[in-house]
């Protein structure tokens, strides 16, 4: 996979040099390129912001070069264009997966008040153009968000990760354990600091392992996202379940507890 | 405010360097101390992980090395401790908010499978602990997340930000527009490749600017995040407003749009 990006701090991406993608990178599995938008500008002072129409605090970034940046791309083909921004659609794991399918992405790092967004308008008639949000919090701009959504792709690229089992297991990939999040784990000594593992944990059990995994999931999910368990659909839910939410006095099929 | 990180990756953190944050460290706003956790470790591969209790894939972080490392710290204060995992409760800007109040912050990275839950029992009765989930999405390990929630708490200190006033206006920082989305920005030049800038934004009129600039932000709202909308105050909203999302087939007060 190629993936080009465009910043006005290109030297934000060291950490795309460490651990898997790193890696990924040096085995050439993905192609990342980074690219100054300033060297685009067409003043002394190398200028890509400007006061906003209509008023108001802060900067907006001007168009021309975003346009003289991604033109210089588009000799190459047509990449799937994605811009960070907190007014986007929530980048998901299903999301993630599907940008891991494309050949190429190029994402465009807005700061200040966000890109002239006659820059989206004019590529979004060329190209597949995203306006994404990694989630609702503000950032001082798109470049960590991209390190977000770089790093969730890149794991997904095949031969990326080491042990093909993990992508499976992750809380919020596709699977068994669907929307629920993932309970505690534990490795050696058996008692640390007075701390104990599960029993259950250490019986060479499969099946009572995997049930009271699948019972901390649920209590997980309901202590901290009861909104994924009303979300779930309740096929995939077994009369075991059934039992402990009923327990735990959360009514399968109820939107109650969501808000 | 102190930041201190302990992960595997101390060198993932040279984004810390860049930019506002980059400046508040220079200013004193914000000292951050990295910690490589191997340095904890006690025997010659300086191993920081082992296989799951129970079984099945992927590793999980030894809790001996955390307690070490955590200990070393502790001797200055009571941190608060900040754990990113996909399981944790979601960062909103609410909790950025929080911990901007904090004069301490603690944040633990965790690789793999993720770290011995007994590390977060053994802490929580000491410390105020938090798991945090930046998203739903699946990342390589913790750096990244810390690297999001650094940058957002960062910006909100005294002082990082030039104009205070880009901090009210956020999508997402409470106030006037909360729980909306910002619409569309533009700058100079008023055409840009046949693309006109809207009117009234260069009409001078304060009133109709910002009765645009709302009524772009309901649009792009109910189109990108409708699920906001529906858990909106509706005494929010005036008589242009309703009369809007009524033209839009939006009912207010309903939660039909969200799922």
């Amino acid at each position: 996979m190629r993936i080009d990006i465009i910043s006005i701090f290109p030297e934000y991406f060291a950490p795309l040099d460490v651990s898997l993608i790193g890696k990924a990178r040096e085995r050439g599995t993905l192609d990342v390129r980074l690219h100054q938008l300033r060297d685009w500008a067409n003043d002394v002072h190398r200028t890509v912001d400007d006061t906003p129409y209509g008023g108001g605090p802060g900067m907006v970034m001007k168009p021309e070069p975003w346009g003289a940046a991604i033109d210089s791309l588009l000799a190459d083909g047509s990449p799937r264009m994605v811009v960070p921004t907190p007014s986007g659609r929530p980048f998901t794991q299903e999301l993630a997966q599907e940008l891991a399918a494309e050949e190429w992405l190029l994402f465009c790092c807005g700061r200040y008040e966000g890109i002239d967004s006659r820059v989206m308008a004019e590529y979004g008639s060329r190209l597949r153009v995203d306006e994404v949000s990694i989630g609702d919090y503000v950032l001082a701009g798109g470049e960590v968000a991209v390190l977000v959504m770089a790093e969730a792709i890149g794991r997904l690229l095949p031969g990326v990760l080491g042990n093909a089992c993990s992508v499976v297991d992750d809380s919020f990939a596709p699977g068994a354990m669907q929307n629920l999040l993932e309970g505690p784990v534990f490795t050696k000594p058996p008692v640390w600091r007075s701390h104990e593992v599960p029993p259950v944990l250490m019986s060479g059990n499969h099946g009572k392992v995997a049930r009271w995994r699948r019972d901390e999931a649920l209590r997980r999910t309901l202590s901290v996202r009861p909104e994924l368990l009303a979300s779930l659909d309740p096929a995939t839910l077994d009369k075991h379940d059934r039992r402990l939410l009923d327990e735990l006095s959360f009514r399968v099929g109820s939107e109650d507890v969501a808000n």
